[in-house]
């Protein structure tokens, strides 16, 4: 059967997260609706990265099986076609792949984004899609922080204590804070995989860090603790995006996207 | 009186425009609650722009009279704690100006941006905040148009048939298009002041330059023609953001601000 990569975008906000669940409409279950409808069958989406239920993503990675094999652009549209209506969730691209390629285990490197609010007054335009921190953030002290946290270490103290991982090891490979136009305060984290509320546990810790109510020092004996409840607040979901997820090259198929 | 001049941000979204109307929540009238809340007083808010429903703002303009003197960040702050709730508006600065001062007559210039989302799968996380083009826009061509549009015109083909200025002729200081981040077309526009849909009214029919489907010689024909129904179609409200209002220099009063 096709195999298809499609990448997504999606609001994170009326969905109970990427992962279907009993309790609420899914990105993923979203996805299976409209592939449903374009094609008939009864159609899995396999997702690179599980998020949390009011995070968003502008690089969502996926792959599902078709019995026929269409062009990437048809699927793509006739999907959107379907999606519109709600809203919420896009296909930004889909091309045929190799059935070897799988967007779970085949991924290199998942890139993450956290925008953060810095200013006195609340959010409006962009409520829901970013954490407001009214405290003035020292940029300078959280980027040297998160420095400190590079490389490969035991963390748990920024999982959650629901976090299925058997491995609290993981590889950091990039955490920068940067400041951004519009009163935005960036945080970037890229890793092949990351823990259950790992982003977000360090971004509520990086704050303290900007706020002065935590030295470097603090956060690397946070995380040298290996205790959760060392971890500062953990960040709200509004601020989180999934933007990139790289996988080795040459995977698409041109065959199949002539057919 | 003290007089305060307040630069406000809106997402146009829930409410029925800037100007109190007895249909709906306007942002006049929601900025008018608040204040009554504060100061106990029956305070008029007269803005700089009346935007319509839908229509945001990241720097509209307005002024307000209180009885007593405060501090400017004590009515930014006062307002905004009793504005948080509902979300949609917030003050991103008070300050106080002389009684000369007037929000819309001492305007000297304001300044919109129309946001365009150029790209074949339809808007997500920017709905509402964005008009969809999925067609590839000629950006080239569109600010190539636009500037034939510069200058002191009659533009009743580019203003609503309920616009109630008596003269329709306007001066356009700035018409440019280029493209942004985040596959995104922007038309910045400034005058000192507008006629009703006069931004949208060209933005819908920049579009159709964009897609070739008129030339720069129909743009002006249709200008020259001074006749509403040889208009392109209006391009909706999501799009549109009032984002900075000017007046001479020097209006802030110190000495109000220390009472």
């Amino acid at each position: 059967m096709p195999r298809y990569k499609l990448t997504v975008e999606y609001d994170g906000a009326p969905y109970c997260g990427w992962q279907r669940q009993a309790n609420g409409l899914s990105v993923q279950e979203a996805l299976e609706i409209v592939l449903k409808e374009f094609s008939g069958e009864d159609v899995t989406v396999f997702g690179a990265g599980r998020t949390d239920a009011g995070v968003h993503a502008t690089g969502q990675v996926c792959h599902i099986d078709l019995s026929r094999a269409w062009k990437g652009e048809t699927v793509r549209d006739a999907l959107n076609a379907r999606l519109r209506e709600a809203g919420g969730v896009c296909v930004l691209k889909a091309e045929a792949v190799p059935d070897s390629f799988d967007a779970r285990f085949s991924a290199r490197k998942r890139h993450y984004l956290y925008r953060i609010l810095n200013r006195r007054p609340p959010p409006t335009l962009l409520k829901g899609h970013v954490w407001w921190a009214w405290r003035p953030l020292d940029v300078e002290a959280m980027d040297s922080a998160a420095k400190r946290l590079l490389g490969t270490h035991d963390f748990t103290t920024f999982r959650s204590t629901h976090c299925q991982a058997k491995n609290p090891v993981r590889t950091l490979e990039r955490l920068d804070v940067t400041r951004a136009p519009g009163d935005e305060v960036h945080i970037h984290a890229s890793a092949q995989s990351f823990l259950h509320n790992q982003i977000r546990s360090l971004a509520g810790s990086l704050k303290l860090v900007g706020e002065h109510r935590w030295s470097a020092e603090d956060l690397v004996a946070a995380l040298e603790a290996r205790d959760r409840k060392r971890c500062g607040p953990v960040a709200p979901p509004d601020g989180l995006y999934l933007t990139a997820v790289d996988y080795t090259s040459a995977m698409p198929v041109t065959s199949a996207t002539a057919a």
